[in-house]
């Protein structure tokens, strides 16, 4: 019997100092990478990623946009490795292709609810939900992106989107910026603002309003669709995304003449949405994490995008796409109806206003330096 | 005897469980709070920096800047706070003022030497050493801040930037990001070319190579030696930095006319510098918390030097100073000169010539996006 206490009592403090220094570290060897790798001068290479992390978050995050597609599809992906690296594996964002987890227009209603944790998409997707939302991803005719940034961190816009956001559950962090969308394309030139009347073009949100006024017919066509539309004469004209973005989707192929430049998104910020309750359950610590990862998103997105632009705009020359630029006329002509539109906006709904009046009156003051700063 | 082993056996078990569950995790306390702050729900508060965290990296950082200076100060102060915090403690990154570890003059050879762990400074400070490290801070009538991403991120500009500094034992990170400089203050207003002959004004690097192409005698007072000289008469004007800092500093009142823009530096880019062997010690948890915090300091000093220079801006108004442009005569003088300077900086020196052709041959190509897609 005292040979077995004292057996008890050799084996717990060996078996505590086992466990404490052999068997714990090696349960949590993520959290060893990081801070110095090895004191021998780091000559045996780190695994990329930790290999056998528990992520105390782990999370599904539905994304808006397909993997494959440049920066919208990229940004996201980056997201969830660079937010891996950053926690030492302790949180996981893991990315799910569009309807992967629940149908691409339930993402908002999924992750207000809880049934999925987080998103990656774009505030204007939700207007038909909340129409102030679209003033967070991108104003027609309105802040390029350097400009919006100043908006949307120092000029009251993120308190504005985070309080909507909470009102719905949610919690929302900027996650992804580019830079200035093209006009779109058409399969006959424009030339004068009578060209808009009857025209069928495919154009979304904001811009599509704008266009009604001027006498174009609107729909709204999901991709694979649209091409069919374009391609068979259907419509004839189409707005989507970014020259790099529509050179990868082919939209050459179906038609000859390319606006610029895209008044109707001059820069679009995309976001991590995130259910309200999941979010505030977080350490500080995570939080830190996520916003530090995601603000890094937002430069990588701009940086990208700008970057990304003059390859396939070069493509098209060679292929013989006609380059426009949008006559003054037709310029002023949208820049007129988009007053319009906003003013309808802003009297129909009480958030919209809120942050329409927000915005223009951060860009009336910000015009004084814009004037003078630029070359 | 067997009583014993099996005590042993036992007490090894019993002991190597409360080892790896319970010491293990409060020997590694800091790190607990990575992940979920507590199941609860998050009411009790938890504190914003572990308290009792014991850094595995521990670095002093040698500040260019004051904390005090808005931006440039603030950024390197933001770097630390948020790699604390991003870190859950295990990083410290500790700002020191200039002058207190070394004399701001010696910082590079300080962190290259490993004397000093690290330092928060701009490229552009250390042309005397290495003139090419000026095209990666500001070059005049340079990319502006998002065509400066573009280049040094997606076009090479990173690339040769990291290489310049790895011959030197250095390692760089680009920390900090600030939108245009203002042109500088001058005592009597400038109408024609004729007005810079002879005329002595403070303003360094490159920037100064251009104004002495135009009769300017230059010169390079430190901050507290130029007021003074400004105010008696002793110089006729000086070139500082942005409006919102130059605010801070008082220029308004030792002279009166204000000129924009600020071609010598349309962007500025900040670094932290790191000993090389120090940087590759590091982890690769460690290296992506660092490149994740100050990927999104660039993106905050961008949207804060874009928001806080309107404000400055009606004071200086309000306050009677005259804001002018350059005339367009004088702008084509300095450009002109630019060009005589950049070619003779990149014939005399192989780093800045492949660093210039670098950045020339991709604003020639983001030329072609640059046109189309502006508003």
């Amino acid at each position: 019997m005292r040979g077995a206490v004292i057996g008890i009592v050799i084996g717990l403090v060996v078996g505590v100092v086992i466990g404490a220094t052999v068997i714990a570290p090696r349960l949590t060897s993520p959290r060893q990478q990081a801070g110095l790798g090895n004191a021998g001068g780091g000559n045996s290479p780190a695994p990329l990623l930790p290999a056998k992390a528990k992520p105390s978050v782990h999370w599904k995050m539905a994304s808006a946009y397909p993997a494959s597609l440049p920066l919208l599809g990229t940004l996201a992906k980056r997201l969830e490795r660079k937010i891996w690296r950053v926690s030492g594996g302790e949180i996981e964002i893991k990315f799910f292709a569009p309807e992967a987890l629940v149908p691409s227009r339930e993402i908002f209603d999924a992750v207000a609810s809880g049934a999925i944790d987080a998103a990656f998409s774009s505030p204007g997707l939700w207007s038909g939900k909340i129409p102030a939302l679209q003033l967070f991803a991108a104003a027609p005719f309105g802040p390029g992106p350097a400009e919006n940034m100043a908006w949307v961190y120092l000029g009251g816009g993120r308190e504005l989107f985070e309080e909507i956001y909470r009102k719905n559950g949610l919690h929302g962090v900027f996650c992804g910026l580019a830079t200035a969308e093209a006009g779109g394309w058409f399969r006959k030139p424009i030339h004068v603002l009578e060209d808009f009347k009857g025209l069928n073009m495919r154009i979304l949100g904001l811009g599509a309003k704008v266009m009604e006024k001027l006498g174009v017919v609107t729909s709204g066509f999901s991709e694979g669709d649209l091409f069919m539309a374009l391609e068979s004469g259907a419509i004839d004209a189409a707005e989507f995304s970014m020259p790099a973005i529509d050179f990868q989707l082919g939209f050459h192929e179906m038609s000859k003449h390319y606006y610029f430049p895209g008044w109707q998104q001059p820069s679009t910020f995309f976001d991590l949405m995130i259910n309200l309750d999941k979010w505030n359950a977080l350490s500080s610590t995570a939080k830190s994490r996520i916003e530090a990862v995601c603000g890094d998103n937002v430069r990588h997105g701009l940086a990208e995008s700008e970057a990304m632009q003059f390859t396939a705009l070069k493509e098209f020359t060679a292929k013989g796409i006609a380059i426009h630029r949008w006559p003054a006329e037709i310029m002023e002509a949208l820049d007129g109806a988009w007053r319009e539109v906003a003013a309808e906006e802003a009297a129909a709904d009480g958030d919209f206003r809120r942050v329409w009046n927000s915005l223009t009156s951060f860009r009336e003051d910000y015009a004084i330096w814009k004037e003078l700063g630029g070359p």
